[in-house]
């Protein structure tokens, strides 16, 4: 990025090594940072554009971060809420791999139930599994349906 | 931007009328994004850079906003964690204003007081008072001083 803001574009630099998320629902931004647990804190070379005109989707948004590649897992918890996003691995300036995400069937071990009465919410040894739905997610131990704010649900 | 992330170089477009916000200490764009109450979710057009390379700072965080002037006030507050900032007006494409924010000695009724022995944080009605300090804040009712993360105690 150039140092100079006068300029009337704004230029992101080369990614060099790190994934470029593309095609995510207008206004998930945020959420999909904290999916990846990315607050710049760490020093993490990230850059965001949010509610970005876009041809498939009526507003986008799109997170780049250098160096840093997705787990399958993180990509599957990515879908549930930027179901329309495309993951691009760029190693040495070059895309290596495009995919779209998909929505897997099942999640353990990543959201939380909001039920305070469901099992997985008490100090029991239970691991929490929930059901994808094509609108939201259900929970595998006490049905409780969740069909917005599902980054919410992320475990820390 | 550009709808081909294939390409090296994210463009973000061209800002019309708005605010750019540079020079902000890197690590800082998402609490500057909460100050001015900015999440994505109301379509907000915004484009945000963390950890960039910079001359000034080692790395700097950069946040512009489409359609949207800061207040004096929202600039007092950004000054707490955004000290070398510079905020740069953007109309009809062209920067018409430059500045360095300035940090106020004094504000009122923006941030919370972590000290829950505080007058202020009992049910009465005190308008919150900080002193600001080279390096954080001071409640002006019960003295407790604040050194890092100030952007916590924004009031909701």
């Amino acid at each position: 990025m150039s140092d100079d803001t006068a300029d009337h574009e704004l230029r992101i630099s080369k990614i060099r090594d790190g994934t470029v998320i593309d095609h995510i629902r207008g206004g998930q931004a945020l959420n999909v940072l904290a999916i990846l647990g990315i607050d710049g804190s760490r020093g993490e070379e990230v850059s965001v554009g949010m509610n970005v005109p876009s041809d498939r989707l009526a507003r986008k948004d799109v997170v780049k971060v250098e160096g840093r590649e997705l787990s399958q897992g993180e990509v599957d918890v990515l879908s549930l809420i930027a179901p329309d996003a495309t993951i691009n691995i760029v190693r040495e300036y070059e895309v290596e791999e495009k995919s779209r995400v998909e929505r897997p069937e099942v999640v353990e071990d990543v959201l939380e139930c909001p039920n305070a009465g469901c099992i997985t919410a008490a100090d029991e040894p239970v691991t929490t599994r929930f059901e994808v739905l094509e609108d939201g997610v259900r929970c595998a131990y006490c049905g409780a349906i969740v069909r917005e704010d599902i980054a919410e649900l992320i475990r820390e």
